[in-house]
């Protein structure tokens, strides 16, 4: 009988814990059995194993939200996927029904699960979070747009009116930055500069297309933009940082009259922004994300129909990591080593 | 000889002090001389004299932003007004040469003074910051169309899409907020909630046409609003109640995932608005507003049209002190016993 091996966060701040034997429950309305290929461990689950995003009710927890998959199975009235389809995993909802969470037996008794969790070599996700993976795109690349990309290009695509005119910052180089950076490029912005502690990053995100680069550890930001950039601060800026501090570090860096600074970061429980009132008087702004506000939908679609787009992505993923070794890809990414890790589920022969 | 009387700022936390016999000086590029009729005290002015703004480097320093007048003479090269016009003065630019501030020379030494100021019989001003005064337009009412109209219906007009299907909070009501509850209530709104711990000014808003009224000094806010919405919080708030923790406390009264807070408040320095940025991430948006981005000429055309929208604003308007009881109308501004100070110039013969 086929069971399922994950990777389950049992206690905050622990490491997680490899289940084997994870019954698979029968399908419901609405739910789709896949089995895994490659998934990606993002700053999220980063924070939700530690316990940044508060107390977790759930526990012990599935994790993950990003992946691509093979559909093995499909509950009652699941329309928009079959059997044998590729599919990318994602956070964000497409199309079809929104099924929820579930729970899984397993030899540690009940495990939960929302709409969609990838740290296992089999799952069973909400149709919605399923969206159908075009042949142009690969297994290891796809995993990127279950989150990363959308998140990323969504914000710049969707919420600047980013052109050929304009300064833009990116804060913040993991995979939701290198993602927006990949964005700008593609606007062909007129000054695009890319700010991250790690000297690495900002190689690779000169090697993408940014015009300038810049560490916050060794220069200020304020004064390397003005001289970049005829005096002026910003037009636009993404954070994709991931603390409160770099999001006000971020809005202190655009213009004053019509800056605006958009933010995708899910800071840790309980932090707040700081912001001078007087500065949004003046015209700056400030948005969140949720989740570039993009269409997974569609942004798979554009990229198939445009594979140059793409060929910046297979620098943003590390190395493949196996399930076994999750808990170093977590502390890989915590240290800045890898833009964002991706781990290969055990027994495919995929790619 | 014509010479100036004013209520000057000499100390940061002291009474204006009357000063007589300041010397007009000779006009410069684009500076308009005016007599002015009456002024409004608003909250910017306490916030200066009491030092709130920060230091003042400009003491001994002429106040006011908001005044009806009549052009004495003009400058060199000023077209849009001529001696014998009828104006209102306000501190947004609207046409003509941006002629910037001037220094008076007065028995007690040199006093400054911004593009324009109003607490006294007579002022040089900057031809921008004068707007023709349709003869529809008593010279009270008019100086509202310096500051309060503007900004407060301005915020409504021009940052909100405000229909007849919403609902809308207005905190605070001075002189900004009635003017914003009147703009809302010419939208025709479908919910308009006026939120002050004054019952009077609460009570005048129902006067206005607001549905409910609420005082948070007596009544939960959040859960108020729930109740008279079908338990949902508000599509919009207009903030005008010049804290940031009101900013923080209207921003937690919007719908989580559209819901839009505009603020034209402008707090005491170094005072910063808290936010919690996963209400962001989930859709909330803020906005300050200058001046509720409004052109005061358009708006002032706009109410000559439709005398109609102009029979509220006698209600905002306090009984006219002369200028030697300024503090005293400082204070009961301070204290919520007017909505917006008015004072009368001596010696003129006007209303």
């Amino acid at each position: 009988m086929m069971t399922i091996t994950a990777a389950v966060l049992t206690e905050c701040g622990k490491p997680l814990e490899i289940i084997e034997n994870i019954a698979i429950p029968e399908l419901g309305r609405g739910q789709v059995l896949v089995k895994i290929h490659y998934t990606g461990v993002c700053h999220s689950q980063l924070m939700e194993a530690t316990g940044a995003r508060g107390e977790d009710r759930y526990l012990p927890h599935m994790l993950g939200h990003e992946a691509t998959a093979t559909v093995v199975d499909i509950g009652p009235d699941v329309s928009t996927v079959l059997p044998g389809d590729k599919v990318v995993l994602g956070w964000l909802k497409g199309t079809g029904i929104d099924a929820g969470g579930c729970v899984y037996e397993s030899p540690i008794g009940k495990i939960n699960a929302g709409p969609v969790t990838t740290f296992s070599n089999y799952s069973v996700v909400s149709e919605n979070r399923c969206y159908s993976l075009p042949p142009q795109i690969g297994l290891q690349e796809g995993v990127l747009f279950g989150c990363a990309l959308p998140t990323g290009m969504g914000m710049v695509q969707n919420q600047l009116s980013l052109s050929s005119e304009h300064s833009v910052g990116i804060m913040g180089l993991g995979g939701i930055g290198m993602s927006a950076l990949i964005a700008a490029v593609n606007c062909g912005a007129r000054l695009i500069v890319a700010i991250d502690t790690n000297d690495d990053k900002l190689a690779l995100a000169r090697h993408i297309g940014a015009h300038i680069t810049l560490n916050p550890t060794s220069e200020s930001l304020a004064e390397s933009i003005q001289q970049a950039n005829q005096g002026e601060l910003l037009d636009f800026i993404v954070e994709a940082a991931g603390s409160c501090r770099t999001i006000e570090s971020a809005f202190s860096l655009i213009h004053r009259q019509h800056g605006k600074c958009v933010f995708a970061s899910h800071p840790k429980h309980g932090d707040k922004i700081h912001l001078d009132p007087f500065e949004l008087i003046c015209g700056k702004t400030i948005e969140g994300s949720w989740g570039g506000g993009a269409n997974p939908l569609t942004l798979l679609n554009q990229a198939a129909n445009n594979k140059q787009s793409l060929a910046p992505l297979r620098h943003l993923l590390s190395d493949a990591y196996p399930l076994s070794q999750i808990n170093q890809a977590l502390e890989d990414l915590a240290n800045q080593k890898v833009v964002r890790a991706i781990i290969k589920l055990d027994g495919n022969e995929d790619e």
